[in-house]
């Protein structure tokens, strides 16, 4: 039980610590620092700090989704809606941290993957997972004539989802919320416009 | 003469280490074995790491503009041709490195940003510098109805360029030019569709 725990704490520290400085400015120290835990058990619980790294990462990407289903299982809202909802819940979330840290699979993708395939493959399957459920939502958005058809909904899910951390990227340069507010407000005016009005 | 040069040499070699390595994962020793130069050159010729980093991304945006300009100032094409040559000339470029390089200004935005307000205010300049042409581009592409004119030229140049980082980010995690011809091919049919076509 102890030792679960603290495994637990390393990665909830690891992800603090990773979200602010990144893969490889991330030290082992810095984040046994963090947690607090003593400096061996590191090493006790984990083998490399890439394999550290890819629980990270899958630790980030179990809470991210719980937001995607929070706002794409949404109910009460219509499939557009959804997706506004969601892009919403996230920039509430970036100016929660004053807009200074941006979103983990981003930073690993633009500055992990090139270091570890370990964690490129992982990264991979994770937008192909995250994707998922924006397709179905865009498709399902496209049935009502709500959402344009021209692209398969896979395409525009990943046109989203990465264009979307590209406004994120621009956001930690800026450290307010404008490039995100700017994305929303030309992507569902242009490529997520309702073509019914 | 040879000082001057071995400057040089440092700072191209700077250029080639952290766009593969990052901000963070870039040590002076590989710097100066890529150079090659002596270890201690480094620090004979810059004052910090950060201040480095710094004149390594001034080298890597000078570059850059002369793509732009080249792309931008193609007076045989028109506005809204000469946006989509410039995104051909750097996924040409991209594609020279098999995708798995991306670009400095997207790399430091999301990874040296935090670490440095020396850098983060050099990138803020440099976004502002970089949108400036574009904007002017996209400017001509309304006056001439072939750009939508709903929204101002220069958020729609920051639009394009930070959803063009995105797509770069995500080309790093698959390592192909899909990621950025799936842009290509939705942006300029929605946001910057030919409104006249």
């Amino acid at each position: 039980m102890a030792r679960a725990s603290l495994r637990d704490s390393i990665l909830e520290a690891g992800l603090k610590v990773m979200v602010r400085k990144g893969y490889a400015g991330a030290g082992v120290r810095d984040i046994v620092a963090e947690a607090p835990a003593p400096q061996g058990s590191f090493t006790n619980h984990f083998r490399s700090k890439e394999e550290f790294a890819r629980e990270v990462l899958d630790l980030y990407f179990a809470r991210l989704k719980r937001l995607v289903a929070e706002a794409l299982d949404d109910g009460g809202l219509s499939p557009r809606e959804r997706l506004r909802r969601y892009l919403d819940i996230i920039t509430r979330r970036l100016a929660g941290d004053e807009f200074s840290r941006g979103c983990l699979i981003g930073d690993f993708s633009l500055e992990a993957a090139a270091q570890s395939e370990t964690l490129r493959a992982r990264l991979g399957e994770i937008f192909a997972e995250w994707r998922s459920p924006f397709a179905a939502c865009i498709a399902e958005g496209q049935a009502i004539g709500e959402i344009d058809g021209a692209f398969a909904p896979e395409e525009l899910a990943e046109f989203l989802l990465s264009s979307w951390e590209g406004a994120i990227l621009r956001m930690k340069v800026e450290r307010n919320g404008e490039p995100l507010e700017r994305f929303k407000r030309i992507a569902f005016a242009t490529t997520f416009r309702d073509p019914s009005k």
